[in-house]
C-alpha cells in the first residue's frame, strides 16, 4: 500500500519532502520505504492512496493524557469499573479522531489501562486501539496534589511506603510511574528522601517515571532525583533547564491547558503560568531541552487536542516544523519508542496522520483529519 | 429499506410468508410494513435487500445467557473488573454471530450487565450489542447452588436478606432477578417463605424473577410462590405443568445444555434429565405451557448458540416452527417484550435474521446465518 | 477370614452365641457368615483367628465424642489449626483402643472432622480411622451454652441465623448438626421459635440434629421441636419419656461424665444429675425410650472410654447385654447406619471387637481389649 | 542392631568401606561405631540386618522441597487449612521412599511445618516423619516472586517491613527463613537495604536464610548482603563463586528442575540455565563452593526425587560420590546438623539407607531403594 499527498512532514523537525510517497506493508504494517511514487509503485506494487491537498506526517504522540477520564462520572451503578472500562474504551478510540496514535496516559485506576492495553493484545476487541503506554494511579502524599479528587491517586507517605506503591502499581501493569508534588503553591510536597525512593524504584526495575512538578522548588528537587520527564515545570528557570539537559530529564510543558485557563478564568497564576511559557518555551527549546507534547485534559467525544498544544507552541516561537517534532519524534523518543514509531521512515510502524492542508506553513492544518493510520490500517477517515 | 427473502417465517408458530418484503424505517429501525415487494416498494422506496435461497425471520431471544463468561479468567491484573467488561462486551457482539438479538442474562456480576447496557445507551459504545435485560447477580443460600463457584451468587439466608438482596441488585441495574434453590438433589435449598418473600420483593417493585429450580419439591415451591420464570424445571409433573399454565408462569427448559452434557459424560443425573425433556416437552408444550428458550453455556467467542436449543426442541417433537417461536415470540411475550421484538410485524423493532435455506423445514438452517439486523441495522453478515 | 472367639454378642440385647465364628470377606470387610466354625471354614476358608477366652461383640459406636478436644491446648504455633488436625487424627485413631469403631463427633470447628473423613476417602492417611459423622460446630445463642469456651460454638440468634448457621455448617461438610440450649439453670436459652427453625432446616434438607438438652424446660422445647437425638436431658420427667417414644427421639444420657463429675467435685448439680439417671435410666429404658451411648468427655490418648458409659448403665439398672445393645445396635440404628455395623450379622461391615472375658456376665470385660477389626482389618491389637 | 551391605559409603564424598557394617544403639538411634562385623558383633551384640547387594550410605538431605504442595487442592471444605495438615503429613511420610531422611521445607504456610514438627516430638504422630526444617511463609515484595501464587508468599515492602515479617515467620515456628527476590528477569526485586535488614534481622536471631536468586544482579546483592544459601544461583558467576566461598555462602542449584522444565518446554529461559548448569556445576564444586541438594518440586505421593538431582549432577560432571556427599554430608554441614546426621558415622543419628546395587559406581542406584532408618528405626522398606 502507497500513500501519497503533497507532502510529507517527516517529523524531524527540519525535514518536508515533496512529491514523496510513503510505501506501507500489508503484512506487519511497517513503512517500508519512503521516495518517488514511480519507485514505489515499481518495486512494492499495491493500491495507492491518494490524498490531494493533504499532508502526510506521523501519527501524534501524547505524553499527558488522562485516558480514562469520565467527563461528568454518572450516578449509581453506572459509575462502576465496569462502565469506567467502556468510557476508556470510548476514550482510546476517539484519539484518532484528532490524529494521536501514541498516548502516555498518566494517573487512571490501576489495573484500567493495562487491562484495556491486554484486551487489545488478546482480540478482545473488535477495533482497534492507539498505542498505550499505562502509568497507573498517580503517586501522591497524604494531601497532596492528587488526592483532592474522589478518584484520586494513590497515597504514600516515607521513601518505603512510595516504593510500595510504586511495586503495587507496576504489578497492576503500569509501565510508567507518574507522582505528583506540588500545587499550584511554591512550597514542596514529597520531601527529597521520598522523590529519590521512587525513582531509584522505578530505575533499578527498569522503569520510567513522570513527575507532575510546577514550580521552581519542587522542580530542583525533580531534577536532583532524577527524574525521566518533568510533567508542566511551569516556572522553570534557565539554570534548572540547563541541568535537565545536562541530566537527559524530558519535558512536557503543557503550555495549553495553562494557557486556556488563563483566557476563561482570568486567575493569576495561570496567568503567571500563561506568562511563563511564552517568555521561556522558544528559549529552553533553543538550549536544547527535550520536549515532548501534552495535553493534560480529560478527554472528550472529541478526542485528544494535542493539535492545540502544537498551535500554542507555536503562538509562543516555535515554528511549526519543531513544533511538530515535539509531537511526533520527541514524543516516541522520550517513550524509548524511536524505532518503533514518531517519524515517517522505513522499519517503523506506519503510524500515520493525512491533514488537508500544510501545517508546515499554517500549523492549525492539524486540525483538518483527513484519515489517520496505525500499523498501516486506516483507524480513523476516509481511505482514499 | 426493503428486506427481500425467499419466505419469512413471522414467529407466531404457525406462518410462513412466500413472495413477501418487509419494509423498515430507514429513521426509528421499527418494521413498517409486511406485504408483497411492489406494493412495498412503491409505498417506501428504498434500497432493496435481496436475499434469494434465505429465510428471514425474528432475531432470536435466548433468556438464559451467562454473558459475562470468562473462558479462562486470565491472572493477575488482567483478570480485573475493568478486563471483565471487555470480555463481556465481546461475548454481546459475538451473540450477532448466531442471530440472537436479545438476551436476558442471568447471574452476572452486580452492575456488570447493566453498565454495558448504559454504555450502549448512552452511545460510549461505537459499536450495536443485543438487547440486554441483565440480571444481576443469582441469589442463593448459603451452601445453595451458586455458592460453589469463585465468582459465585450472593449469598442471602431469611426472608429479610432475600429482600435485601433484590434490593441490592435492582440499585445496581438490574431489570429482572434471579435466585437459585436447588441443586441436583431433590432436596429444597430456599425455604416457601424465603421465595415467596423474593417473588414479593420483585412483584410489589414492579419486576421479575426467574428462579433456578430443577427437582419437583423445589419445583412446587416456586410454582406456590408465583414466580415468573422456571429455569430448567427438568423433573416437572404434568400437574406441576398444568399450575404453571394456570398461574402464567413461564418455563425456560435448556434442554440442550442437559442433552449435551448427558452425551458427553454419561452422568445418570443429566441422562435422567434429558429423558425427561424428551418425554415432556411436547406434551408440556401441547398443554399450554408458555415456553421460552435458553441456552445455559457460557458463551464463547462463537456466540450464543441458541439455535442448538431450537434443533434439540425439533428433536423432542415440537415442529421447527413451534421452536422457532419459542426462540423468538415466546422469549420477547416472556421479556414483556413483544411490542417491541420476537415477529415480524408492523410496529416492531427491525430486528431480523437472514439464514440461507428453510428452517420451517429443517431447522438446522438457522446455523446458515448470512446477515443480522438490529432496529434496522445491519450488524452481522452481508447487508446482502 | 474366620474369627473365633469364645462367644458372640451379637448386639442386639439378648444373644449370646457359644461356639459360633464369624466369617468376614477380604474383598469388601463385610461379614460374610456367623455360625460354626467347620462350616464357616468349609464353605469360605481362610485363616482363622482363635481368641481363647474371648469374647466377639460389635465394634462400639458413640454417639457424643468431642473428637477434636485438645486436651491442653499449646501455646502459640502449635496451637494452629494445622496441630489441631493432628491432634484430632490421633484422637480418631485412639479410639481404637478402646474398641470404638464409629464415632458421631458433636461441636467441633467447622471443616475439621469433615477434612478428616476427607483425607481417610481419599486415601491421604496412611492409617485407618473409625467411621466419623462430624456435626461440625455447636450452634449456641449469644450467652448460652457453648459460647463460654474459647473455641465454643457458633452463636446464632433468631431463627434465620440459626437456619444460616445450619447452612454455614453443612456447607463445611457436617453429616449431622449440634445445637446447644441449656446449661446447668433451669432456665431455657434458645426459644422455641429458634429451635423449631433449627429442627426444621436439618429435616427438610433430609438431615438430623443433635441438642444439648439436660433441663426439664428445654427438654419439652426439644420435644417439641421433634428433635432427632436428645443429648444429656438428664431431668427428663416420665411425660418426657413417654413423649420421646412416641416422636420417636433417641436418648443420649451421658450418665458416665455426670456420675464421674459427682463423685469427683461433690457439686450439688452433679449429684443430683447422677441420682436422676440412676432413678430413671432402666424406667425409661424399659419404657422404650431408644437409648445411645456417648461419653462427652474429652478423649484422650487413652481413647474414648464409652465402655465406662456402659459400665455406669449397668451400675444403673440395665443388664451387660442391654447395655452393649445401647453401645452397639442402638448407636447404629440412632445414626441410620443399622444396616452397616453394630451388630454381627451378614452383609454388615466386619466393625469388631475382641475382649478378653465375658462382658455379657462382667460388663468391666470391655476394658480388657484384645483385638479391634473395622472392615475387617485389624485397627488395633493382636490378629491373633 | 547391626546393618551389613556390601559397602559403605559414608558421605563424605570419597569414603566406600567395603566388608564394614554399621552399630546402632536400640536406645538413642545413634550409629555406635562403624567396623568389621565381627567387631561390632563381639562388642554389640544384637541383630544383625543383611542386606547382601546392598550399599549403607546417609539418609538424603534435601534443601529445597515445598513439602505442603497440594498436587491438586480439593474444591470446599476439603481445601482448608485442616486438609492441608494432612496432605502435608502424606507428603513428609512419602519421603522416605526415596530416602530422603531430612528435609530443609521453603515457602509454606506460616506455622503448617512447624504444627506438623511439633505434632512429630509431642507423639502426637502414630508414624515416624523426616526431620523438618520449617521455613514458614517465602517472603516477596508486592509484586515480586511468589506473590503471583493463590497461596503465595507473604509480602514485606520497606527494612522494617520486612524485618517484622521475619518476626512472624520465627513466631509461627520457622527455624530458617525464605525469601525470594528475582524471578526470570535480570532484575532485582528486593532493594539492597531490604536484603541487608532481612539477613540482619536472621542472624541477630541466631537464624539463617536461604534466597531464590537466579540472575547475576540479585545474586551479588545476596552476596553482598550475606545471606546463608543461595537457592538456584542459575546464572552465577565465577567471580560471585569466588566470593560465595569467601563468605561462606552454600549454593542449592535445583539443576534438575530446571533441566527437566528445559527438555519439557523447550522455553529458552530453562534451556539457557541448563546450560549455565551444565556450564558451571563442576568448575564452582572445584573451586570449593559449598553446595547442598534440593529438588524444588512440588512433593507427590510418589516422595521427595532427590535421588534424580543428585544424577543430574553426575550428569554435569561430578562423582557420583561427590553427588551423594552433596546430597548428604553437605546438606546436614548447611543445616548446621553434620554432629546430628549425613554420614555414617559413631555418634551420629542412624538415619541411614539402603539402596540396591552400587551408587558409588552407578548413581542411579539410589532409586532402588531397600530401605530407609531413621534414628535407627526402620521407617521403609524391608528390615532384612
Amino acid at each position: 500500500m502507497i500513500l501519497l499527498a503533497d507532502r510529507i512532514i517527516t517529523g524531524d523537525g527540519k525535514t518536508v519532502l515533496e512529491n514523496t510517497a510513503a510505501a506501507v506493508s500489508e503484512q506487519d504494517g511497517k513503512i517500508l520505504a519512503v521516495g518517488p511514487l514511480e519507485t514505489l509503485e515499481a518495486r512494492y506494487g499495491g493500491p495507492v492512496l491518494r490524498y490531494p491537498g493533504c499532508t502526510l506526517l506521523p501519527g501524534l504522540v501524547d505524553l499527558h493524557v488522562h485516558l480514562s477520564a469520565w467527563g461528568d462520572k454518572p450516578f449509581g451503578y453506572a459509575g462502576s469499573d465496569f462502565s469506567h472500562a467502556y468510557i476508556t474504551l470510548r476514550n482510546a478510540r476517539n484519539a484518532y479522531r484528532t490524529g494521536v496514535t501514541t498516548i502516555r496516559s498518566v494517573a487512571d485506576k490501576n489495573g484500567l489501562l493495562a487491562s484495556l492495553v491486554w484486551a487489545a493484545e488478546q482480540k478482545v476487541l473488535d477495533e482497534p486501539i492507539p498505542r498505550i503506554i499505562p502509568c497507573g494511579n498517580g503517586i501522591c502524599m497524604t494531601g497532596g496534589h492528587g488526592s483532592e479528587f474522589p478518584d484520586g491517586g494513590d497515597i504514600a507517605d516515607g521513601p518505603w511506603e512510595v516504593r510500595k506503591q510504586v511495586r503495587r502499581n507496576l504489578q497492576s501493569g503500569a509501565q510508567w510511574i507518574k507522582l505528583l508534588t506540588s500545587r499550584r503553591e511554591f512550597i514542596p510536597e514529597f520531601t527529597q528522601e521520598e522523590l529519590d525512593a521512587a525513582v531509584d524504584e522505578c530505575h533499578r526495575r527498569h522503569r520510567k517515571i513522570a513527575v507532575h512538578s510546577g514550580v521552581p522548588v519542587t522542580i530542583q528537587m525533580c531534577i536532583d532525583a532524577g527524574v525521566d520527564t518533568l510533567e508542566h515545570g511551569t516556572f522553570m528557570s534557565p539554570e534548572q533547564a540547563r541541568q535537565m539537559i545536562e541530566k537527559g530529564i524530558a519535558w512536557t510543558p503543557t503550555v495549553m491547558v495553562y494557557s486556556e485557563y488563563a483566557k476563561k478564568t482570568g486567575n493569576p497564576h495561570y496567568q503567571a503560568a500563561a506568562e511563563a511559557y511564552r517568555a521561556n518555551l522558544k528559549p529552553y527549546y533553543d538550549m536544547g531541552v527535550l520536549i515532548g507534547a501534552g495535553t493534560d485534559v480529560p478527554v472528550d467525544i472529541h478526542g485528544v487536542n494535542t493539535y492545540l498544544e502544537l498551535e500554542y507552541m507555536v503562538e509562543y516561537g516555535l515554528t511549526p516544523l519543531q513544533a511538530i517534532q515535539i509531537g511526533t519524534q520527541n514524543g516516541a523518543k522520550i517513550l524509548d519508542l524511536d524505532q518503533v514509531t514518531g517519524t515517517v521512515a522505513p522499519g517503523l510502524a506506519g503510524d500515520l496522520l493525512v491533514v488537508r492542508g500544510n501545517p508546515a506553513e499554517q500549523i492549525s492544518a492539524l486540525r483538518e483529519v483527513e484519515a489517520v493510520f496505525q500499523y498501516g490500517a486506516c483507524v480513523y477517515g476516509a481511505q482514499a
